[in-house]
């Protein structure tokens, strides 16, 4: 008897990918493809059928011998309707009843669709940093800042997929305006471009760098989340303080949600786990400072185990899940 | 064949419930003691076994044909061991092991514990505001604030039963001083006290309060929220005013809740729901600014309906869960 195996398909704003894994996470074979998003969803949908099928016939398998297919979807996703919502980078998407067309060209297959954050979480959670406990908070820190919760061994979807949006709880009332229309919200202090956004502020106003700048080779408005880990880990003091001041705030928005959930560990991607320890030490500190004591001693604050390969996994753990 | 009938015991500081409830959380016999808490937890366990017995005869029942016994803690309760945790009001309780010590005076009988927060919740999610949908954030507005939380038909008790600390969550890092050692926690703005130290702190710098104090008829250090909220319904503008200022911090912490949590309702007991539209309006303006705009726009924000039998209530409640 065969190994049980599961389908995966990813599929973001630039690119698409269809694996086949085996029941410990691990990928056996990979299709890849540019997302060429202005087309729109149906010929993209039918590259996805025909890479989930290529994918299958690599593997020597029929969809519907596997485990079932997971979907990672790069934006808002409707899980009871099984339909796509309105994604910036994926046009013409909104409305899409994307589960009903796969399961029309894989009958007889599991399907589970959901947005990439609820599936990089349920990735960490089986296969990653947030192995072997039951409730863990994921974060990523990348141009935004999302989240996806794992309560008991179940994920939160909230009531109508929209669980989880650490990055727009409000720190500031009256802080930098947010991508999202708001003001003041955690995403605005600590995603990637927001990082390098306040660093810009502090030089513009006056602040010294060091040899930031120089050694990194680019003008003031050019400067990069990258520049300042850079920076930092070759101790520039700037940059240290820069990355100690964005724990601070990242810290104050992971606490509120660790008082509000109580997980055994928060799992941080992107940044968090580029930065390491620079950043890690502090934010451990600063969520200790701000969460409610039973709770901010219990959460451990640990880097995202995967790296580059959590979106193949994202997929395949929505499979695992129940 | 009667009709399944179910136990409940509430457990507070100053008082000790025992109830029989119908099916439909109706009350049909009840109970009552002073607790009288100095004298710790062995003698109080005594009585409450007996008033357990003494109702279940009053309904002409025996424990052990019950649906069970639930139990709402007024303090925290670990639920995995079934031992109570220190509670600042019920002295000696810590490490007590109250779910073994009542399986053993009633064998066979379900029993099961929580915290009050959780056992409210479930009962306004099951019997009150909350009835028909499934996923409720309850909160209450008292001498503190403590919240409970169901999402998809289950509590979320959080990894060491400490889910829900929705007053401890950070508005202002430099804020008032809290009861729990940290500043600028969300109860350190809006439970009851804080309403009334708010308005005592804006007084005592030379704001008007125009006939406050003389119409209630005490010292500026005697002023209670109470004595606020009679103000507001009399159309006061320094209350009425002081009301809205405290629904923007409110709005503020339960719209980063629901942007985490993405409930259909929240609930909210207590000085909400004694205030009424005069708070509940300008709450439901601020949560939805401060929410993230899909999960701000569903949710309905509603006073609680089980008023003063809500701790009977609740008991009963934690049978119904599962």
């Amino acid at each position: 008897m065969s190994e049980p195996t599961y389908l995966g398909l990813d599929v973001g704003g630039t690119k698409l990918a269809a694996v086949v894994a085996d029941e410990h996470g691990a990928i056996l074979h990979k299709e890849r493809r540019p997302t060429d998003s202005a087309r729109g969803p149906d010929p993209i949908i039918t590259d996805l059928i025909g890479m989930v099928n290529a994918v299958a016939s690599k593997a020597g398998i029929a969809p519907q011998d596997t485990k079932g297919l997971g979907v990672s979807f790069g934006g808002l996703f409707d899980t009871r309707n099984g339909v796509s919502g309105s994604v910036p980078n994926l046009p013409g998407w909104e409305g899409v009843p994307l589960r009903r067309k796969l399961e029309s060209a894989f009958p007889n297959v599991r399907i589970e669709i959901d947005n990439d954050a609820n599936a990089t979480a349920l990735a960490e959670w089986r296969f990653g940093a947030g192995r072997g406990f039951n409730h863990v908070l994921y974060l990523t820190m990348g141009t935004g800042i999302g989240g996806g919760i794992v309560s008991d061994g179940r994920l939160i979807r909230g009531a109508n997929d929209s669980a989880g949006e650490i990055g727009h709880t409000c720190l500031v009332p009256d802080g930098p305006p947010c991508g999202c229309g708001k003001r003041g919200c955690l995403e605005a202090f600590c995603s990637g471009p927001s990082i390098a956004r306040r660093a810009q502020e502090k030089l513009r106003a006056g602040m010294s760098g060091g040899d930031l700048l120089d050694h990194a080779g680019v003008a003031l408005n050019e400067l990069r989340t990258e520049h300042l880990l850079d920076g930092a880990q070759r101790g520039n003091r700037f940059c240290l303080d820069h990355f100690r001041e964005t724990a601070r705030y990242m810290g104050w928005g992971i606490a509120n949600a660790v008082s509000l959930l109580n997980p055994e560990v928060v799992v941080l991607g992107t940044v968090a786990t580029a930065a390491g320890n620079l950043f890690l030490e502090p934010l451990r500190e600063e969520v200790r400072r701000f969460a409610v004591d039973r709770s901010g001693q219990l959460a451990q604050i640990l880097p995202a185990a995967l790296g580059d390969r959590v979106g193949d996994i994202a997929a395949i753990a929505l499979v695992f899940e129940g």
